[in-house]
């Protein structure tokens, strides 16, 4: 018997690794394996934000910064936001990826019982950051007539006495989904009345196609958005992300920051600092339209398969299928879509309970050549299916 | 009104920081400062490592690791220890900074209400991750008499039916003073006994002085060791620290390690696989006697003040003085000092509430030349007094 917390009784590991384990084994073994199971950007990060970090160390920036962050990058931050949003330096706090955000601001917000209300499907971390400060993550089951999002009506009939929080990802992982710019500040006037906070994580943003939303901050003061340089910027590695708050918790973010990481990473916020350059932004967009032709091949292809797609994804990088059809045991449908023809995928089950078991998550992290091999072997496989 | 979540009234800012930004404000006006108040060493990261850092961007090392950390670096830290700890690299948590190992190591074990022993004083931080997770870190007063360290007998005394582990650190801060491997060995029989988790920070092992301790995994396979390249190594921005702990617990600290980070900085990772070369040991060895030349200049120095240093401090780069001769407000002393002369230090209430108003901690993570002048401007000031 080992004595661990409760807390992680409520903390699930993610099926994907266990797909991701079985993928190298076969890989190791010089199987061919496509990977279309990862939440990270194909491409390395671009050269000039990498020069700009080799700099930075060599120039000796090996030091803590404030835990806040560079007062240089806090201002880049600030300034990459449209005026109308009212984003000052003293708003945005660096933290270590987009996970220390969501850290800090659940430090902050959450006593345990407060509730946080989220979608089902959505991104597995955030229902575990809830739970590890004491909350309940209350995730409530969204489907495609909501494209996959929250609405005010839905924030309305769960609300409790407990409720502290709603949490809306857009675009969203696993769906790509984005929120209309006329909902997310209907949301947050929904959120702001009694007197809750809206948290919007915009992690992908910058990852649109076609359709251009803006930022939360655009429609409201009140709201907390957490963003990360790890999906436009492509510096997952690095561990870098921001979260933009109302000034009045400032002072509480940075006792925690304080606290909780002393600072993040000093290179990667060197780094940072040229990923606001316009040659640079203009690499990222081309990386953009190349997600985007990618999205344009898988989405009709996978449909033609008998893949269910029914709202068009416009952002992130991942197709998230209805697979009813095929299976009602998307464990199983990966393991065995992995075993028969080494594409891997993301189980519907690592992003919560409604409907889990009938989906799965595609990433079009990975090469045009890649996804059309993919797509072969797929159709093979459920044709034999 | 702000609504800010409970767990805040435990977590007070830090004092220091407020010494800082006075100190920057008089250095911005031109005034000669003198930073002894800096919890980190005063060298750049070693040439050899930063190179390493810059071959891995330039070989695009720039995505994720997996979540324990790569395989190879959890591998050279486990080869770091001596046969007898046991160490294997299936018992190593790459983690960023050794907070993210303190993060990781009480989300898994600290259940709300649960009690944490530790030393007052002792690095502030620690009884706030114990408090971020609901725990209750129970602050045990020490004095010279046990070189402020705990002993079996603290530790019988003051344990309860909530008691769950004792937090304790070697070297310490900020008193730089060790844990003899003896009385390691029997707390550590002290604490397992009633079924409690021993941890050790070992974050400023390496930096010691004449004295040399073993890692508590040489006296225990049950204890949970902290570490960090960030003092001894070096590497302080970098972000990137380690925990040892045994093979039970690695499965929830994996599951944690997963959701609260997704990895620590994949370019720090691979630097830090510089930091076990012979020749890049050796530099940090030199840079080590260093901070004991300090420490030997320092010590007699203000002793002959009257600042009474009773027990010899043996590692950090830490001395923490009784100035009850001088004041009964250290945070007031330490202003004043820094008005008066310019140097700024940090004040005992940092560290906890015993005798903390009588108590400063001076860093000497500074130039010998520094010192010297700090020295010279601290006699005056005293003088004055």
């Amino acid at each position: 018997m080992i004595d661990i917390a409760r807390r992680l009784e409520g903390i699930a590991p993610f099926h994907v690794m266990d797909i991701l384990a079985r993928a190298r084994a076969m890989e190791a073994e010089g199987r061919s394996i496509i990977h279309m199971e990862i939440g990270e950007p194909d491409f390395p990060t671009s050269p000039a934000i990498v020069e700009a970090g080799i700099a930075a160390l060599r120039e000796g920036h090996t030091h803590y910064t404030p835990a806040l962050g560079l007062p240089s990058l806090r201002a880049a931050i600030a300034a990459s936001y449209p005026p109308e949003a009212s984003v000052k330096p003293d708003h945005v706090v660096v933290t270590p990826g987009a996970s220390g955000a969501l850290t800090l601001i659940c430090a902050a917000l959450i006593n345990p019982g407060d509730q946080v209300l989220m979608t089902d499907p959505g991104y597995p971390c955030n229902r575990h950051f809830v739970r590890l400060f004491g909350g309940e993550a209350v995730s409530i089951p969204v489907g495609p007539d909501t494209a996959y999002q929250l609405t005010p009506d839905l924030i309305r009939r769960h609300w409790t006495r407990k409720t502290r929080a709603v949490l809306l990802a857009s675009p969203s992982n696993p769906t790509g989904t984005l929120i209309p710019d006329k909902d997310m500040q209907a949301m947050a006037a929904t959120v702001g009345e009694p007197g809750g906070v809206l948290i919007v994580d915009e992690i992908y943003h910058g990852l649109t196609y076609g359709t251009s939303v803006n930022s939360a901050l655009s429609h409201s003061p009140d709201v907390i958005v957490l963003n990360s340089f790890s999906k436009y910027y492509g510096m997952t590695g690095w561990r870098l992300g921001w979260l933009v708050a109302p000034a009045k918790f400032l002072p509480a973010l940075d006792r925690l920051a304080q606290n909780i990481f002393l600072a993040a990473s000093t290179p990667a916020q060197y780094a940072a600092l040229a990923a606001f350059r316009p040659d640079v932004k203009a690499e990222l967009n081309r990386r953009r339209d190349v997600f985007r032709k990618r999205r344009d091949f898988l989405l009709p292809a996978l449909r033609e398969l008998g893949f269910e797609i029914p709202v068009t994804p416009e952002g992130a990088f991942y197709l998230y299928a209805d697979v009813s059809r095929f299976t009602n045991d998307s464990m199983a449908f990966a393991e065995q879509l992995l075993d028969k023809t080494g594409v891997a995928i993301t189980p519907g089950i690592d992003f919560g309970a409604h409907r889990a078991n009938e989906h799965v998550r595609f990433s079009y992290a990975n090469t045009m050549e890649n996804l059309r091999e993919a797509v072969r072997r797929i159709g093979e496989f459920v044709a034999g299916a």
